[in-house]
This record gives C-alpha cells, structure tokens and sequence, in this order.
C-alpha cells in the first residue's frame, strides 16, 4: 500500500497537547495517530488505525494459532447477567451505565465473562463440546476516575478477551498454560518486553492470575521480582508470617505520658529520651501505628477501618483495595473524627478498636464499633508502643494476643524494597510496569453462578470451569509508542508500523520526484507498505523532521545526493544511515534494511504479509 | 482457511426462533451466525463474524478505490457537538443518552457529522488540503422504538459511514457522483439488488440526497418508480400542483344538513341522495377531509395539527412526518377533542382551522388555534364539500383562496399506483425496499454550525461543504441473507460466504475421512476457504441438512460413490449436482464450481484473496 503525505488525513504538531504527560501521548497526538474526542476518549487518523490494525493482526494470529474462534459482542448489554454475577453493583462508578427508552438498564460492557458465559450455556451441553477457547477483538469501556495519560488509561479502548471452558481441572491448566504461551509469543512479536508477574484475582475470583507487566517508569503498577525468580504485582505479594512468641515473662502492659507525640518520629524521640531500652534505641519499628480509612463499598455503603501495622510501614491502599476488592478506600476525615468520639487523633491504640472496644451496657459490641485490622507482622506475642487513646498518652509492652486481638489480619503495608520474597527465593526488588496483559484461571465462580453445566462422560451434570484472558490492544500500541520514543519523535518497529518505508522526495528537481515515485512504486511492489512524502512545497528540513516525528523504521532519503546516484537509507531506532547507489539493487537494499530493522529485540519481519 | 464443523463454536438448531418475522432473522439464528443479546442487538458467532468481515472488505476497497481514508470514531462521544448542531434535542428518544461519574452528558454515537466536521476544522486550514474523503467502518446505536427483523433494524449495528468535504459546489457534486458510483459498485460485487431513488434529506438538512434500496417485501421503505425513470422514496414525492381555477362564476358556499354524515363514504351517499349533481355523481374526490393529529417536537411539546386532503387520500404519516421532521405524528385522542371544544368531530371544515378561525375579542388569533395544513391539491378556486363545524352539517361550494386558506401546503396525502410522477415521466407504480444506503448532499449546514471554514485561492475564508455517505453493513449482510435464502437455508453469495466450499464427509469408512481431508487441504492451498464437516459420529443425512442450513455456495459430497472414485459438487443455489471423478482434476473442478457460482448475478469471484 502507498500511503502520500500529500493527501494524507494528517497534520504533525510543533507544540505538545497541554495535557499530555507522558511520551507516548504527547508523539502520537503531535505525529496525528490519535485525537481526542473527550477525556479517555480518542479519534484514530489513518496513520494510528493502521498502527492498531496491525497490532490487532499479530493478536488475531497467535489467537487462531492455539485454536481460538473468533466472535463479537456488543458492547452495549442488559443488566440482568451482570446483575445474576454481582457485578452490575460491584463495579461502582467504574462502568458506564445507561437506561433505553423503555427504561431498562444497560451497561457498556468492560469485559463480558457473564455473556461469554451464558453463550457457551445456550449452545453446549456435552463434555464432548469442550475445550472451547472463543475471543473476541471488541471496543470496552470503563468509566475512570482519572483517565491519563492517552491511550494508556482511557475510557473507550480496544481489548482482546479471550474466554476457555473445560470440564475439568486439568484441562483448565492447559488452557491457561496455552493462553500464557500465546501471549508470550504475541508481545515478543509485538517487540514489548514484558514481565509475567502473579497478580490477584480482584473481582474476577479464581484461583490463579498472571499480569504481563511491561516495565516502564511510566507504569501505573509497582511490581516485584527476586533474584530467585519470584515476580508479583505489589497488590500480590504476601508477607512472610514471623514465628509466634511465648506470652511468658513478657513485662505487664504500662501507660506512660507522652505529650506532644502524634506522629511516629515524635514518639520515638520520646521514648528514646524517657524510656530509653537497655538493648538498644528504640525505632519506629517498635511501635504499632492504627491507620484509619474509610471504606466506600459498592452500594454506596461508607465503613470506617482501622489498620494495625508496625509504625515503619506505611499503609499501601492499592494493596488494601486488593485485599478488600470491590470496595474503595477513601480518606478519614474531620466528620468521622467527630462520628467517633473514642478515637483520640494521633494517640489511636487497639483498646478502642474492634473487639478490644469496651462493650455497650448490654454486653453487646456497639454496631460503630470501628473495624480492625492487623499486619500480618503483629503476630501473637510481639510487644508494641502503641497508643493509649487518650491524648498524650501511650501504652507500652502491650502484647498481641494477650492484650489485644482484632477482626482479622489484611495485606496491606507498602511493600520494601529488600523485603523477603514470600518463597524464600531471596531479597525483593521493586520497579514499575503497565498491565499489557492478564489471565485468570478463573474457575467455576461465574459457570455456578449462571448454571453452565456440561454432561460428563458418566452421563453427570458437572460445571464448567473457565478461564478469562485479556490483552489491552490500544494500550498496547501505547506501550509500543513509549518503549520505542526517543527526542525525535516515534520508532515503530517494522511488525506494527504503519508503513515500513518512508521515502522522503527531498529536493525540488523533477528528477528527485520521479525517482521517489519510481522507488516507492517498486517497494510497494515487493510487497512494502510505503509512505512517500511527496509534498511539492515543504522543504526537506521539514519533510525529516516529519519523518523523524512520524517513525517508519527505514526512511529513504532522496535528495541533492541523487545527483551522485545515490540515496540515503537510514535506520530511524540507530540513527545509522548508509548510501545506496541508485540502480537495479536498489529496492533490495531497502528490503534488507526493513529486514535489519526487524531483527531488532523480538520484533518479526515485516515482509511476512 | 479450513474450519472444522467437528470443533467450530457453532450449533445449528431445529427451531425457529420465537421472535423471528422474516428469513433472514429465523435463518441467520438457526444455523449460528448470529444470536440475540438483547432486543435489537446482537452476537457475532464465528460464522457470522467472517461474512460480517467480508462484506465490511468490499466496502472498504471500494472506498479505498475512490481515494477514502480511514478514520475511526469513538462511539462515546460527548454532548457539546451535538447540542451545538441541534442534534442532541433534534433525535429525542432515538438515541442512547448517559452520563459519566462526574454527570457529564454522552451519547452513544447514530452518526458523526459533528465530529468529522470538528476534526477537520481541527487538522485543516486550506483550500489546498481539500477535497477529503475520510470513512469509518463503525459500531453504531439507535434506541429504536421497535427493534425488528433481527438486523435488519437493530439498536447496535455496524455502518459505513464517509464524509466528504470541498470548498466549492463543483468539489461536493463530484465527490457525491464518486460516492454514488462506488455504491453501485459495492452492491453489484455483494451481489445485493438496489434502486437508487430520491428521498428527503430528514434531519441531516442540504439539497440532494438518495437511498440505495432493495427491493423486498420486508422492506419497511415504500417507493416508487414510473415507467420514464423517476424512482423516489414516499417521503420524497412530489404532487404535481394543479393550475389555480378563477374565482368567477363560482357558486357562493351554502351549508346544509347532512345529518349521520361524519365519514367519508356516508357523506357522499347522502350528497348523491340529497344533493345530486348534474354533470356526474359525487365521489369522495369532492370532499375535502380535515384530518387531526398531534405532532411531538423533540422537546416535547405537544402541537395540534391539522391536515386538509381531497377525501379520497389517506393521510400517510410517514411523509407528514418527514415533511415536519424532526417532529414525530401522534394520534389526536379524546383529551385533544376535550381541549378543543371548537372542533365537531366528524364534521371539521376549515372554518375552525388556522387563519379561518374567528379572532378572539382582542382580534388577534387565539393561541390554542389549532394549525392548519392543505395538500397541494387544494388550489385556489377548488370547490369542496367539506364539514361544516356543526354536528350534522356540512358546507358545499366552498372555494380555496376564496372562502377559506390555509397556514401553508404540506406533502402528507399517501402516493396511490397510477399518480403521475412529478417529472411528467407517467404514472409511478409503488415498492416495497430496505434502505441499504444513503447518500447527502449535506452542503454548508454542519460547516457553517460548527464554524469549519478554509482559506481560498484568493486568502478568503470560505465555508467548507460536506457530504456524508452511509452503508448499514450488518443490515447488508441480512439482505443478503433474506435474498438468498430459500426453503432450505442461507445461501450465500462467494463474495462474501464464511467460507466458499462446505467439504461433506459423509460416510463411516476411513478412506470417506481421509479423502474429505485431503481435499479440503488442497482446496485451502489454492486459496479458498473451507468448512470441512468432519464430525465423527454425525450421520451424512443430519451433515447435508446443516449443509443447506449453513449455505457455503459449493458442497462437496464425499460419500459412498467414493468407492466409485466420485464425489458430487452441488452448486448451492440452484441445486445442481455434478459427478466429479477422483483425481488430479477434482481440485480444479471444485474451483471451477466455485467461479461458477460466483459468476452468478452481480458477485464477485470468491478466489480473489
């Protein structure tokens, strides 16, 4: 295909997007990819449709290559299946929903395991009908509070989602082990490194989930990894529970003033300076820290939490989201203060949380009683510095288990770098990643819940176990678009771009047009998809830099130099440029170029089509 | 391609479905291509998916053919352009509305004007960048009141739609002419039947426009075609206007009792009886009919309207309501009656309508007057009987112009057989069809709206004018369907069909398994796609009904004449069947049933891709 600048439906910017903060953004809205329509909502050019076209093309492929059937849903459904699974409530705010004419609900749908689900029920009765892995290439939606950063966290996107039914365990195994493969194959394809990380299930449930993490200080997840191999999403890792310690001739609990000492540094200056230890100083590690937030469950429902966790932690609320999916974590504010008048701000101790709260007159908890939570650190029998709930006043020596229990234990302390890996398979390290990927064996949850059964080989009614595969197909093409930027504008690599080639006519001679003309009508011929700038009036300092900015892997320049017989053939990732001489091998050596330029890190050939 | 019917995620079913109307629906549903979401929208299932895909691959080379770039629109699109285009208001309960969590106004897109008109008003500054043609092959909404005919009408549906701007009235009339030409082309290659006709513009506004319909008695369009050429939609039909007729002479209005009299039919018995005239016998043609009803303005404010027509004609609400567009016709109801004491049922003359009706005592019209419309029929110097505006009476020789007017003309009469075309080209003969397409000669209106001006030659700035150009592709593939189908099943076109040859192994032995393999392995090799029925423990006679059912233009019978080193090609369509010896040729004999089929009536070969 020839694709020519000059009627092209593009225009390049000199001045960024003002609200474009990261890279990729800020390129493909300046090289005319995308536009926006609305936040989280974009128009695709012609150069960013081809882009997503592609890159869907390599999904399809590897889809089709472990034997999925492609079909399409709407995208716009009733509420019912959605309502049957709990999730019309449990997504919140999160998705877009809406009433027809006739004043029933719909939803935009952001991914579709209920209708997948009742379509394999509709149309399947027999084991023997099974495995089956369907997937579809479909537009989704999901109403974000803050969607950012272009394509990579927006409101209508493009996803593949790709649904696995069995009639057993192992045959669910094989189905997610495929699936992993696949999308291995399909990011080295795409040229995305990636990192398969262990993830939770959130409101998927399931036993088993993988994120393809691509690493990027851009990304909006933090994840993990141990030199013995172990990788996880932060919200994923769990903490290794220390050896419980015998109550006997632990000192009794005491409560001593501390005035002035809301904060954790405060509190242990002191101690240090009042109590001073005999072993050693104190440290923040010594104290307990009861953090509040409040709960905003799906149904609108607000509970406040209080969080127990040694005072050198800092609360993370996406792993406390995880740990409490689907309800949302909101700040504590002045208004609960004054709901709560048994909370002592900065002096907040157990004895007022949970079940350690005095009882009512009637022996019964009272129903305000603030929930209580506790690290998994603060095992029976470790001793903290926690506070008294009274102002200036704090406890010391009191002991988990003996002088206060809780509700339950939650993940929820900010992982450290350092950090024992769960497996013992050494020290974590932390970085940043963007979710390209997620799978989940999901189980049998949505299959009981909307009865698809299967008749099994002894004529029995078993439920189908399932499993739920997504790609985020725009934001990977975002991802593409970061990985590859540099200072010039975009890099494709020859797999997704939108042409291979980009033949710039550099010179006003009609000589130089002709020979433009002539070269990319060869390349086209061989099978390229080119882009020829063939503007008569731009001079070719603008006509680079466009090339710069718009990324073919190869651009031909074709300019002053023709004069010598010769153009310039330039690797648009290296910055290398070699002279061809003009003639028979010329369409060759721009081959071979595009063929260097895809034996890049993981990128496939770009002839292949 | 090879698909195996043995694991293809497809069950064909016996029975109709309950809420099918027409063949398309109940076959498309049978035989798995498609399923019901939700009333008016739909499943794509892996058979449906591949004609879906093939027919939106015709649409889209013949837009590439014609210079069109592919864009891609989000469906979410916010308030603001259609507000400022009217649009928002104008399509009242016909479109899906919602709001986002911060309560901002969206819409779920019915078309794109606007925001094509604002990309390119965004991208485009010159003459110099002009014309443009830009598409999108897009998912599409409309709350329709009566979702129907699976496809055919439904509320997601997938459209092509293109918008082609100029900067002058010679740019427009040549990029519609291409359109128009390309449409021709696409629906000669989809093999689909269709009639260019006139038709309104509706709410889309400008000066020309044309629907592509087909011609079937489930369309929902009515048009017309006269033996000189002239083909138009009702909507679009234009009543000659009779000349004026001199008041002179004319007898002056008397009215008399007609008690009994309020319809037509016993109005012009008792005329014959009690009034009979000299030269001929009265006929319902000398009545003038005042028919009431209410029109609903997208605001929804209710208005009182009355129509005056010869009594012969209906009145036809689809043509009052494209001439009153946007406004929606409703029935006048007894409230109506209540609040418009003025109005005699049954004997309505023009004396209680409009500017006839008597002033209030301030001498101005009163605001409740009910407004009143005449057929183009009624011209000065007609003579009517007509109502009286007293129960039991009516008014003779009442004279138009003369003894009473009106607040203006409207075409709202329903077009009978044998009216005259308004071109003079003979009498019009009626149809049924389906809008396939439509194509606008949208001009200045949405540029001008939303400020989408360039510069000209001469550095003025110029309003840009627009065309915009639609394909309802999933209603394309159910015409297909419906004009293909026959008693047996689908039968599709090679153009566009899941596949172009359906390999029958029918029989137990292996050599039966092996010979069908090896064949549909060969036939994949010369380029075509195949459905292998490969199930193992199906019979042959259940395998040849699916065959007819599932509708490949070729089947290929490998059975029990294998033994006599034949299998039998069937052409799909016409039934023939043809003994094919085994052998080096049978390949070539099967593509050569396959181009024999797709020579059929205007498709295309299916061999080429």
């Amino acid at each position: 295909m020839l694709l020519r600048m000059s009627s092209l439906f593009v225009r390049t910017l000199r001045d960024d997007p003002a609200e474009a903060e990261v890279a990729s953004h800020r390129l493909l809205v300046r090289a005319g990819y995308i536009r926006r329509a609305a936040p989280g909502i974009y128009t695709w050019l012609p150069l960013g449709l081809r882009v997503l076209r592609n890159v869907e093309r390599v999904v399809r492929e590897e889809m089709d290559a472990v034997g999925g059937q492609e079909v399409l849903f709407p995208a716009l459904l009733p509420r019912e299946p959605y309502e049957a699974s709990g999730r019309w409530t449990a997504y919140g705010e999160g998705i877009f929903r809406l009433r027809d004419r006739k004043e029933a609900d719909y939803l935009l749908a952001p991914t579709h395991e209920e209708v997948f689900t009742l379509l394999v029920k509709d149309l399947y009765s027999s084991y023997k009908d099974l495995p089956l892995l369907a997937y579809q290439v479909q537009t989704k939606y999901r109403d974000e509070a803050r969607p950012r950063a272009g394509l990579l966290r927006g409101r209508e996107f493009v996803m593949k989602d790709a649904y696995s039914f069995d009639v057993d365990d192992a045959g669910l195994e094989r189905s997610y082990a495929r699936q992993r493969e696949a999308y291995l194959r399909i990011f080295a394809r795409l040229g995305l490194e990636v990192v398969a990380v262990r993830a939770t299930s959130g409101m998927m449930g399931g036993s088993l989930s993988e994120e393809f993490l691509h690493p990027t200080p851009v990304g909006e997840d933090t994840f993990v990894r141990s030199p013995g191999g172990y990788a996880a999403n932060v919200e994923a890792v769990t903490t290794p529970v220390p050896e419980a310690v015998p109550f006997d001739g632990l000192p009794a609990a005491h409560v001593e003033d501390t005035p002035g000492t809301p904060t954790i540094e405060t509190l242990v200056a002191r101690l240090q300076e009042a109590y001073p230890r005999e072993d050693r100083p104190w440290t923040a590690a010594d104290t307990l820290k009861n953090v509040l937030v409040v709960l905003r469950h799906p149904d609108g429902r607000r509970e406040p939490l209080a969080v127990g966790l040694p005072g050198d932690r800092e609360l993370d609320t996406t792993r406390l989201e995880a740990a409490l999916t689907p309800a949302e974590v909101d700040a504590f504010g002045a208004e609960d203060f004054a709901a709560h008048p048994e909370l002592a701000k900065g002096y907040i101790g157990p004895g007022a949380l949970g079940p350690n709260a005095p009882l009512g007159a009637d022996g019964e908890r009272a129903p305000s009683t603030v929930r209580y939570l506790l690290d998994p650190r603060v095992v029976d029998g470790t001793s903290w510095v926690t506070g008294a709930d009274t102002d200036g006043r704090h406890v010391l020596d009191l002991v988990a288990g003996r002088d206060f229990t809780a509700d339950g234990v939650v993940e929820a302390a900010a992982v450290r770098a350092g950090d024992p890996a769960p497996d013992g398979s050494g020290p974590l390290e932390l970085a940043r990643g963007m979710e390209m990927g997620h799978i989940f064996a999901l189980g049998r949850h949505f299959a009981q819940t909307l009865g698809l059964t299967v008749l099994d080989a002894n004529g029995k009614q078993v439920v189908v176990t399932m499993g739920s595969y997504g790609i985020g197909v725009s934001r990977a093409l975002a991802a593409i678009a970061e990985q590859g930027a540099d200072a010039k504008g975009l890099v494709w690599p020859a797999s997704v771009a939108p042409a291979q080639v980009h033949v710039v006519a550099a010179g006003k001679g009609e000589d130089v047009t002709a020979y433009a003309e002539q070269l990319a009508a060869d390349l086209v011929a061989s099978g390229l998809d080119v882009l020829l700038d063939d503007r008569p009036k731009v001079s070719p300092g603008v006509k680079f830099t466009d090339a710069e900015l718009l990324g073919m892997p190869v651009v031909v320049r074709v300019g002053r130099r023709l004069a010598d017989g010769v153009v310039e053939v330039e690797d648009r990732r290296t910055g290398e440029s070699v002279d061809v001489p003009v003639g028979g091998a010329t369409t060759g050596a721009v081959l071979a170029a595009v063929r260097g330029e895809a034996r890049g890190p993981g990128a496939e050939t770009g002839s292949d089509r």
